[in-house]
């Protein structure tokens, strides 16, 4: 089944301390994109300037993805430069120029109205609500958020909690959601909210998946190197609405295994900067790290 | 088969979010012992003072376990004092009286000299080369450290290393022992110095267990309430330890299951103060969160 995802598509600058790439292809739709496309049909919805390169274009067809939700405005493609330090776990934005992004207004084509998957990127929950309702019948709406929509459109934002049936947070942003530090109460609290499902990201730690029924839990896939977390969590979500939308499932069985290609990608993800890992695997070489994934994991019963 | 387990025991007055519970029973060598005394018969080695309890020595006679090596020596029991933020993550130590725990050398009972399962604390490395050397052939030597031993006595460390099956360390120490971030390189690095399993306990985040050919990962079990953290290393030690003893083997596979059952026993551990979940435990108990890991772990194949 097809996929659409609407977010943001970036130039990045990012330096870690494995060395610094400027105005390199990103944003959460890109990554998200670039992820879903080994596993699903997907349709890209984003903005970017008159300066995006065609090249980065041409990447994102090659990889089979529908690029005409793409609208190209006056003025400059958004751009964000950041940094990690050693531990490469929380990036220090060192400069935002939200550029054309600023005045996003996504309006839908219609062949894009009826796809079954949704995926909202971070961006206000206004506009989520506003795609939203220039959907046809989606079968499953996922969405993203973070902490600045959580402190500044609480309200807004728990309106498209209503609307939506999985939510992927990470774990600093569910207790703050929830506004109660143990995960397991969190989670609870938000599913009561609307989302049937409740992916929690929790970067080198893993990832714990809530349903009204059920906690599956899995760690993340251990990588030799972490050149560049960016896009770690879009990844992972474009690894998961993908293997979701080639299945056409959310059974429990389908939504699991969903968490571990999502992981799968984000691990591939991190091992390279930018989208230069994501963007050059083979379907086979996912496969297989599944496999692996299943022997880091699995335990005889007793 | 039977375990020897060298550490300490303590009187602990512990405060967390939830509570103050003063002088209460502690130790390595006992949150090890009691959670072990579930798989195995447990022989203790320890010090204490004039003043330990009888009511102390009759749990831990109740629970199964050997006290005949615990020494009462003139002076007063090891008194620790610490408190737990609302993180619940690690312990600030307010005080720490060594009392005899101060010359603690401990001479083994001859019975003690040929169990096959030996179990050294986190004590000074000299000392674990002292009781090994007093050992016959034990079966399965495991041992654990800390920062201290690590900053202050890296070669004797190094050299206990070269003697020990398992270590058991946290990530932290793992980082630290090995002077490398990178934990895969990190484990690498350590298993080249002796040990052929290493053992990286990352508490709520779970355990990686790396041997020459094989990682295994597993996430922590969900807890509805941390209450008091102190002596979930031990209790996974314990739970480890007392399965492998159990079995009397280490393949991999029993390896694998030893590993969920630590987290198990530290799982119920850290639901109440002190030792009161883990001395009440029954063993249907723990094989139902056994099958309940498995639940939250396991996915299908593709």
């Amino acid at each position: 089944m097809g996929i659409l995802a609407v977010g943001s598509v970036a130039l990045d600058s990012v330096k870690t301390p494995f060395g610094f790439e400027p105005e390199i292809l990103g944003g959460s739709a890109t990554y998200f994109s670039v992820a879903a496309s080994y596993f699903s049909p997907v349709s890209m919805v984003a903005v970017v300037g008159e300066d995006f390169p065609e090249v980065a274009l041409t990447l994102l067809q090659s990889k089979g993805i529908d690029t005409s939700g793409l609208q190209r405005q006056k003025g400059k493609t958004f751009r964000w430069t950041g940094e990690y330090g050693s531990d490469l776990n929380a990036a220090k934005t060192l400069e935002t120029q939200l550029n054309v992004f600023a005045d996003f207004a996504p309006k839908l084509l219609e062949g894009h109205r009826s796809l079954e998957f949704l995926f909202l990127g971070n961006i206000d929950p206004d506009l989520q609500r506003n795609v939203l309702e220039q959907m046809k019948r989606p079968k499953i709406v996922a969405c993203d958020t973070m902490n600045y929509w959580i402190e500044r459109k609480t309200e807004s934002l728990k309106q498209t909690l209503t609307l939506v049936d999985i939510l992927l947070i990470n774990d600093a942003e569910t207790r703050q959601l929830a506004g109660e530090p143990n995960l397991l109460h969190a989670a609870k609290q938000i599913l009561g909210w609307g989302p049937r499902t409740l992916v929690v990201k929790r970067g080198e730690y893993g990832v714990l998946m809530f349903t009204a029924k059920s906690v599956f839990s899995v760690p993340a896939f251990p990588v030799e190197q972490v050149v560049d977390p960016t896009g770690a969590g879009d990844s992972f979500a474009g690894g998961f609405m993908g293997y979701l939308a080639a299945t056409g499932s959310v059974e429990e069985s389908s939504l699991r295994k969903a968490i571990v290609f999502g992981s799968i990608m984000a691990s591939f993800n991190v091992s390279q900067f930018g989208l230069r890992r994501l963007a050059s695997l083979t379907y086979t070489e996912i496969q297989e790290r599944f496999r692996e994934f299943r022997r880091l994991t699995h335990f005889d019963d007793i």
